[in-house]
């Protein structure tokens, strides 16, 4: 066992260190094979959508943008798979040297996908390329999983607001990724620092049940909470009882009380009893917050009840049943025996795809995708294809450029990719919205010499 | 948004920020109120097991150790917090010099435990338990779901081997803890190399289906492959034909062939006849090892079906359905009025607990829980209960100290938590090992005042 001390809970050099072994073992066989830098291309892509999803999310093209960018094997790292003898020498050697200088282009982050769609196509040298999987695949997985759910909880709550708090329940640095991808799924704001201070999601949190259980009294509680916090605060009222707790808030807080929050019990009922309580005690302004176990459908039960913003943790940052996406990272092009040297551009490459067992759907070659669109705009296919891009489609091309030459060529802002989520989901047919089970909204065509 | 470079795809200071806001806002008021510092006894643990589950698993142990001796609010951090008024500059002022002080008892890891049993037991003030809950929980309800999907798989396995590899499913930090989780279930080695430079656990891993298909034939793969890694490694044999590629496996490498991987199809009936052939070969000590969307049923249904060795990695990584436990950081008791100062020990804290609208288990007082065992040394029963512990039942108490005065006191290496999982396992009533759904196999007993 490693006795390292270690500032954080999982102290790594780099992200090259999120890597399957055979990643590694590969490139020392094919390194002495002459096989490693034959030009390749790889692509991340999907058979199916979780069983009754109408779409797909991708998120956390920005974090492989990192990822990528900061991919080097550091010397702790290049020692240690020396010592265990994980690789060669001279696959060491090749390791310290490395540095992805390929080409990754890919659907931007917030767009939606579908069975089959070139969610990312990475270029480059075998060995260059084929390292990146393990990492890329656990970005893109996590957060899209998580972008899945969030975006389907955004239909249900409408112009509602929702707050991220699923820190508890799932790995603390997960948590900052799902925060991040529930914020461009639709989310408002997050209870997690990290992610505030990482990714400047707003924060929001104001208290607990420990909180009014520490003190002597739920009024004392209260009025420690609003002499600190303001009268514009969040007073959590079913420590105890509801109805009372509610009295109280408004005694202590004023009519000008910002928000009561409610974490259990029947929402539904309680929150049309609270709201009705609240306009009696003149506190009409006063905002109702639930958190108490919501999904989705939860959510949309509550459409027509007097809820303000709901608060959302464990079936988010689970995807709701779907904790990971299905995404797969495939070598689908490779050059032949006469480019071994890695000859680069130009050079014509073969397609290639496993022959599956189980009738899987394996296509070989690189893949282009457009979304053409019918008379009102709403997108009517997923049309993908090899080949040459048929003029009539050029200008619906899903993917777009990511990186060039190892180097990330489409930043943006996490709000970005927040807008383009709810442009593209508008622009879906209807049934996108439909929370019941059934089939992707739009079919995958295949097309070119596919 | 925050432009800052970071080395890792997310670059945080320390574990302190792995808190959810409303921890730091408790701080703040309770501060201004003088009940920030009143003695208080957390505890964590859950009202139910995942439906159907038999028993937990308890995980994370050493992670909560390091995270919380790490638990640090740096200048960063710190100036983050001001610029963004997160909290007033007295509770910033607090922050800066944080460090806990108190004492955390609890299960060790890799025990089970059932609806009830206390955990973690986190004793301080107020504030400084308070800001520990949302990282505590991180880390015990993810790592305690993979364990407790680890042992049901290794029950599932009898003595052969299980490789974690579910890397590529989950988010990149996640994987490492979850092959550490893993590990403690009972799983032998793991692809994921940032847990074998952590942790020192085992790693494993040769070639994926790219490696052939990269190769202008898949003997050419093979030959490459047996060249750089020695006829001991394992071959892929489902790229294209799995006859054939056994056939040419046997050729290229030998009939001291280390292992033949099969990653799709019909796996019973297909490592039938791989080891039917391979057997005809003269390959009779080569082993089979099986990859393909495995949980613990499937591992069960292939008991009988000469496979050596199973690799998994959806359904362990998710928790097999169950991708995070219910575990809460309750505030069990504190101190009163006249110890609003910080007197700390001796003084008779005051029983606290929500009163439930959902007539939700939430019991007062620090507990203890013990587990008596029959005339064969099987677990008979949970007892947890308050006041003092019933002298029959001192020398069966599960929880151990884990820190003192903010000191780590019960450090131990990942195979003595290892190895204390089967230990107790084992001593659990035989339907443990059973993997249908049934109440939990040791009923929870409350006594004292509780």
């Amino acid at each position: 066992m490693n006795d390292a001390p270690t500032a954080l809970p999982v102290a790594v050099p780099s992200t090259a260190l999120f890597t399957d072994q055979y990643e590694l073992t590969m490139v020392q066989a094919a390194l002495r094979a002459g096989t490693a830098h034959r030009p390749s291309v790889f692509e991340v892509f999907t058979r199916r959508l979780p069983e009754g999803r109408r779409y797909g999310v991708v998120a956390g093209t920005g974090r492989v943008l990192d990822a990528v960018e900061n991919f080097r094997f550091e010397p702790a790292l290049l020692d240690w798979l020396r010592e265990r003898k994980v690789v060669d020498e001279a696959t060491v050697d090749w390791l310290a040297g490395y540095r992805f200088g390929g080409d990754i282009d890919g659907y931007p982050e917030g767009e939606v996908y579908f069975p089959g769609s070139p969610i990312m196509t990475v270029r480059g040298t075998f060995a260059e390329c084929v390292v990146l999987e393990t990492v890329i695949l656990s970005i893109l997985n996590h957060d899209s999983a998580v972008a899945a759910a969030a975006s389907r909880m955004a239909v249900a709550a409408g112009d509602r607001p929702l707050i991220e708090m699923g820190a508890r329940r799932t790995h603390e640095l997960a948590a900052v990724a799902a925060a991040r991808a529930a914020y461009v799924g639709g989310f408002s704001s997050t209870s997690d620092l990290a992610a505030g201070f990482r990714y400047g999601i707003p924060t929001v949190g104001t208290s607990a049940h420990a909180f009014t259980l520490l003190h002597d009294s739920e009024r004392q509680a209260f009025t420690a909470q609003v002499e600190s916090l303001g009268s514009g605060t969040t007073l959590l009222v079913d420590t105890y009882d509801v109805t009372e707790a509610v009295r109280t808030a408004v005694e202590v807080a004023g009519p000008g009380l910002g928000a009561v929050r409610i974490d259990s019990g029947d929402l539904l009922v309680v929150a049309h009893r609270v709201r009705r309580q609240l306009d009696e005690l003149g506190a009409t302004g006063t905002r109702i917050v639930v958190t108490s176990d919501l999904d989705e459908y939860a959510i949309a039960s509550l459409a027509a009840a007097p809820v303000d913003a709901y608060g959302v943790g464990t079936r988010l940052v689970t995807g709701s049943g779907h904790p990971t996406c299905s995404m797969v990272y495939k070598l689908v092009a490779r050059a032949g025996e006469d480019h071994g040297g890695g000859e680069g551009e130009g050079a014509p490459l073969v397609p290639v795809a496993k022959k599956s067992l189980g009738g899987k759907l394996s296509i070989g070659g690189r893949k282009w995708a457009a979304r053409p669109v019918d008379a009102h705009g709403a997108a009517e296919a997923e049309v993908v294809g090899t080949g040459p891009v048929p003029p009539e489609l050029a200008d619906r091309q899903v993917p777009v450029e990511l990186m060039r030459a190892g180097r990330a060529v489409a930043r943006e802002s996490l709000d970005a990719a927040r807008d383009r989520h709810r442009r593209v989901r508008e622009a879906l047919p209807l049934s996108a919205s439909q929370l019941s089970r059934g089939e992707p909204v739009l079919p995958t065509r295949y097309t070119g010499t596919a």
